[in-house]
């Protein structure tokens, strides 16, 4: 499989901290105080896998105007290091008395002036990457300055994608693409289905990618139940609907998307149900351009999957990916987010069968200035069938 | 491979909840607010990979006295449904308007009378698992209710581990070790080190885990300088010093453990170096019975490996480990925690060799009432040698 190269350019770093300078000065903010894996990674490019360590708190300062400082625990110096930041000050974590919350402030107030506003993200999709004890420290220490919403800012930025990101998603999915063509190889009635999600994640590795940080699914007869639980050892049998989902990652980019297969031959409402969903799929990709709302997306899908209108467990249709499994927007009839170009979305649509089990399918899409991408090689109508 | 049952018995959560209303009582705590993986997975059961997505907030509310009330998105309701909760209240999520928020806050106030303390986690090890504007609305809506701290408790009690999650942390290891053992099949000079990542996570699955949350390592000539960087392509070199550290996870629980293995003749620094490690390790072995501190681990460490007692990058020689790959406590010089029968901990001796490079060795132990048990199957002083 020919790869994108790793990385990015300083240039796009550069281009980004910009960007988000110039919407701080619209929306009066000194500074931005960055916790969180994928924002500091947007900004920094500094990509590791201790993020699954909760100990350490790892924070990247964006003053309104020169490079973004990164403040940090020793054990991430050198890698820090070989990103484009050049201004670190860095302390031996874990402290139990003082865990960078000083270091941190006075970062803080260095670039900013006394009742100024540092903006945080605060909205859906993000969360507080530190100690809330540290954190209501933090605001004592700064105060008269106030930490306050960075207005979606960073949320915004990352919702448009350079085409370098494109190409680590598409290189993602392209891999995925792959494990699920073989899954012939692992699964068959009599397999336990928790064989499955190991064996399909081995594939995943196979493939070239990174890691698996996300793999779901379900299996049943004529669908499943639910799309959240862990495989248990029940072997599949014939007349299972069998479907997995995951998020591998190449580079720092996840893919998301699904297949469902049938063990054996299909019953006539698992065959209609995949037709339908493919449909749905297909009639959001159709309108999927600039100028089309989000809940335009929504809609199309919903009309075709949910006709009657009742709410879906789920609660959404789709949503954005990159640095997350799941980002900002979501598919939902309240979402009047207008595509643009270099927005990479899943088309997620699920249905009830009548047998009341579930099924859902899911692609991933790049909508461009014209007629939108496949990053998921799309299915056809007909299920597969093993 | 013999595996234990997996989950737990309706009376080990059971006997969890009642722990921690006990010390809630104690901390004048009318109500406690989880909104974390680890602490919802400790009193519920509600294990999913699911967490991965950040769009959905998670809530289990704790009162003083009776059972955990569930506040979730209506998807994750069926595998609620099969942990012993029984109150589970619902919203079709994401919603943009009010996102649970509402029906926390009356949840909350139903369990608690004005004026009454809710705890949440907000020391080291822990994070606000929801958008920071949702629980500043949540503290608004609450009022003069406050949202306090839980005083540790939850870390308190996880720090002490059942026999049940023992088991599970011993499996979780007994799989590393067979993986680490399969080594050799995959690792020798001229294979990128990529490469050797991708497939050890590949032995792993193979091996039992169910997925393989952390993958960190390192390669060198004589020694590695950095433990977080992802891997490059560039190939195992002879006289490198490879090194993989895994945290994979059987039915929800991490081991962590590494294991360092010469790429070729090793040479004298670096044989050396790995015999004070393994020093170090058996050093604190030999003392991690009831009553010594986690103090006197560091310093039984410490002594052999940093004798000059220059402050290193990692900033510790282990920690606790569980629910988490990271837990309370840490091993360092300031944590004086007394040794209790059922704590789980690494043991991450580490080391600044001659030439610049670094080493680290570490293994899993648990205590008991006498003498301490390896859960990893502890190295000899020899470095294995590719």
């Amino acid at each position: 499989m020919d790869l994108p190269p790793r990385g990015f350019s300083a240039t796009e770093f550069r281009n980004r901290c910009q960007r988000a300078q110039d919407l701080m000065a619209q929306n009066d903010l000194a500074a931005l105080l960055l916790t969180m894996q994928a924002e500091v990674q947007y900004y920094s490019g500094f990509l590791t896998r201790f993020w699954e360590s909760p100990t350490r708190p790892w924070f990247v300062v964006m003053p309104q105007s020169g490079d973004p400082i990164a403040v940090i625990p020793t054990i991430g110096e050198p890698l820090m290091r070989q990103t484009w930041l050049d201004d670190l000050r860095t302390w031996q974590a874990p402290d139990y008395t003082d865990d960078g919350i000083s270091l941190l402030a006075n970062t803080l107030m260095e670039v900013t002036a006394t009742g100024q506003r540092i903006g945080i993200a605060d909205q859906m999709e993000s969360h507080l990457r530190m100690p809330l004890a540290s954190f209501r420290q933090l605001e004592h220490l700064l105060a008269p300055r106030q930490i306050v919403s960075d207005a979606g800012l960073t949320r915004q930025l990352r919702m448009v994608k350079s085409k370098a990101e494109i190409d680590k998603i598409r290189t993602a999915a392209r891999i995925a693409t792959t494990a699920f063509d073989r899954v012939p190889e692992i699964a068959q009635a009599k397999v336990p289905l928790s064989r499955v999600f190991r064996d399909f994640q081995r594939l995943c590795l196979d493939q070239g990618a990174d890691w698996v940080p996300y793999l779901a699914g379900g299996a049943g007869q004529g669908g499943y139940d639910d799309v959240i639980s862990p495989a248990t050892d029940a072997p599949l049998l014939p007349g299972d609907v069998l479907m997995l989902d995951t998020g591998l990652v190449w580079d720092g980019y996840f893919c998301d998307f699904d297949r469902n297969f049938s063990v054996g031959r299909p019953s006539d409402q698992v065959l209609s149900a995949h037709v339908r969903l493919i449909e749905a799929v297909n009639a959001a990709f159709e309108i999927a351009r600039p100028g089309t709302l989000i809940s335009d997306l929504f809609h199309a899908m919903n009309t075709l999957v949910n006709p009657d209108n009742a709410g879906s467990g789920a609660g959404r249709l789709g949503h954005g990916l990159g640095l997350q499994l799941t980002e900002w927007p979501s598919v939902i009839a309240n979402d009047h987010t207008p595509l643009l170009p270099g927005m990479v979305l899943t088309l997620e649509p699920g249905m009830t069968l009548p047998n009341g089990q579930i099924m859902v399918h899911e692609e991933n899409i790049v909508v461009t200035g014209d007629a939108p991408e496949w990053l998921s090689a799309p299915q056809g109508p007909a299920i597969r069938v093993l």
